[in-house]
């Protein structure tokens, strides 16, 4: 290892070696774009010799299903940027020292027996907050090990929960899908509405914030459009002033459209959507979800005609929706992990920070790891209304770039033809896992 | 009444007065789309003078609360054709000789006086099965009365279960977006892939038929690709079987994504959505929809990780992803029925027909109301498998052409900017309904 060459103290000469990027979590609509940005940038720094992939993020990497990124055509990687799903496939696999300190020293074995085998010096990991620790740990026992090794975190969340950075890469997309579906319904419902009136419940993502449900006030051109309602997470439910909030917009507008986040706390603090008391034939719980709890709480107490959406998976996988801000900075966080890494950085997790301008504009930096892990972002209780049934113009101002713009996807037959890669195997070099 | 001028039974001299174009039921991306045709059409028609809106249709017209469509903005006009939702209004009001013969009697009187007082001497309604009833009944009604009116029903449903015509308008946009959703939820679900599989279940609308589910086949480019099983309310569920085809798909693929129509039923020919046997806290039925019935199902046999998705009013107000083919036959289905008004037809409505010809092409032509009422287009049952789990080729070659062509829809802070007609109320001139 050769001494640094400057003042900067993470910098170290030019490392060689091989790369390793992988993805993880509940994929978005831009999660591509990310590695889309660090294969394109990689191939910039002569430093980086091999660019590969690890399938199904640490899950598959274990297994040593890595496959090779330079095998796949320029045009695919291209792609990638307007390409939902996880192009590398993810998993929900936890390195838990905590919980299972065994398995998770086994695994630590055997992930640097693979980096090692593959020369990997280069590691990239497109997550949410439980990948980021994982991306700590391995930074980690980079050093620990003496094996030098340059990890960095690539921010990905529809949720849109991560401390530090200004927004999360997929979280503008799924706003951006979620508000117009709101805006089209709403078309429907208000022109359905009948003289007892119309509601429809709309519920998307968010278990524990609201970030996802408050964005579909972007749909919102005028006071009186949809959505009228928006429930969190952060915000426990209280049923008689959401009643009556249904019945005053309904008595305005003849019809009312809730949007609800799917972890939507009661005053006792639990799930709405995970209420234990109703029974199917057999004694089992029923779990319904917030919509529909919603729907039982307005069909039990007032006469409106009520009906539920779950836009479910939909609403992280809309990439004929994908907003072209968000895809251009997911890929700008894939860059600019490779030039951090290049530089000698290891440890951080890129992160975006909003310029003080009259235009909106987003750079990257960087943000320790170790104070990502096991943070939650909340939406700020004063980005909402005082009666907390929608947001207010401070999380308009902050939220309605994050929407901006549209990707050009080709069609064919009709349909969206996004790209899939060839995966072409790297060469399993090391004896199979026991 | 002069005397017909040439040849044909149905042809009379010009007939001088007012159009009324009215929505009814629920509506589509395109239902606008028809009216933008009829009110285009209407303009070029000497015979025809002022044209009317009627707002909620029999509904409101019943209150005559009519709008003048001469009003509106030429650019609003075209823009309804990429407008979804009903910009009229739509209900659900039905007039009943047989349930209701008073009401039915008084409401005719009523809407006849309405029709006299505007001098309406061309009626359209825009609707499905129920509203080409009313069409019919409004027909029928006017001959008897000896009031010259040419009425003529124009087909819109997202079922397409309209029987006579090919398909029905509003159903190439909803299968373009249901498809769309099956392809983008198929990329996300196989990256999450575990080594127990995982498995979406998306639920589609469809109470009676089945073209809505199946239409989302066209999201297979490749034999493995989802939809992988679609369950149509034409075949009713055979348990075990459902569950050895989940089981034998991810035994190949790792994933399954299963699409359902919303009206699935049972082998003893009951809605599975609407079973009965589950009860709420409070003893009361709880009604949780085809797609969570599925997920129970699966979740007490197999070991798979499932999720659904409710699509819901989503899907017919998509008009982001419109089809340019369905939105373009729309506007046709209005301009032909303007065109048969003129000339002398009444007591029709419009149909597509699909040329015998190597590339896709529908004209219009007429049937008779008569034959339309109460008659459903089931999805023909060679249409699919032999197992009954997936549409064949025959029904691929059908339903493609419909979802071709994409609209350019202009977007205004990141979302679609949809027109609202400014809705110019035609003075009321018959005292209020008692």
């Amino acid at each position: 290892m050769t001494l640094p060459i400057d003042g900067r103290k993470e910098s170290m000469a030019e490392l060689l070696g091989n790369l390793l990027v992988a993805q993880s979590g509940g994929p978005t609509a831009v999660i591509n774009a990310s590695v889309a940005g660090v294969i394109q940038e990689a191939g910039k720094h002569g430093a980086i010799e091999e660019i590969y992939g690890g399938l199904n993020g640490i899950y598959g990497i274990l297994k040593e299903d890595l496959i090779d990124l330079n095998e796949e055509k320029a045009r695919a990687i291209e792609g990638l940027k307007f390409t939902p799903g996880p192009a590398l496939g993810t998993c929900r696999y936890k390195i838990d020292f905590k919980k299972k300190p065994e398995q998770a020293a086994k695994d630590m074995d055997r992930l640097f027996e693979i980096f090692q085998a593959h020369n990997i010096r280069y590691f990239f990991y497109v997550g949410g907050n439980d990948s980021q620790d994982t991306s700590n740990q391995i930074h980690s026992e980079a050093v620990k090990r003496n094996y030098e090794m340059r990890v960095i975190g690539i921010p990905k969340t529809i949720d849109n929960d991560l401390p530090h950075t200004d927004h999360c890469p997929g979280y503008g997309s799924a706003v951006k899908y979620n508000a117009t579906t709101v805006s089209e319904i709403a078309l429907d419902v208000s022109g359905m509405a009948t003289d007892d009136g119309a509601c429809c419940i709309i519920e998307v993502m968010g278990r524990t914030t609201g970030w996802l449900a408050a964005g579909t006030v972007l749909a919102k051109r005028n006071p009186n459009d949809a959505p009228h309602i928006v429930l969190i997470p952060e915000i426990p439910l209280n049923e008689e002033a959401f009643l009556a909030k249904v019945k005053e917009v309904v008595a305005a507008n003849k019809y009312c459209v809730v949007v609800v986040g799917e972890g939507l706390k009661n005053a006792q603090g639990e799930e709405i959507g995970a209420d234990k008391t109703r029974l199917d034939a057999f004694g089992h719980p029923v779990l319904s979800g917030a919509a529909d709890c919603l729907l039982e709480i307005l069909q039990g107490k007032l006469n409106i005609k009520t009906r539920t959406v779950r836009l479910g998976y939909a609403q992280r996988a809309a990439g004929h929706l994908a907003s072209a801000t968000d895809v251009a900075e997911a890929a700008a966080c894939g860059e600019a992990a490779v030039r951090a890494a290049v530089d000698g950085k290891s440890g951080f997790m890129v992160k975006l920070v909003r310029a003080n301008s009259a235009s909106y504009k987003c750079t990257t930096d960087l943000q320790d790891l170790n104070d990502i892990a096991n943070a939650v972002h909340l939406l700020p209780r004063e980005w909402m209304s005082e009666d907390g049934f929608l947001p207010n113009e401070k999380f308009v101002e902050y939220a309605r770039p994050l929407i901006e713009g549209e990707m050009k996807i080709p069609m064919e037959g009709g349909l969206p033809k996004y790209v899939t890669l060839d995966r072409v195997p790297v060469d399993k070099v090391t004896p199979a896992r026991t």
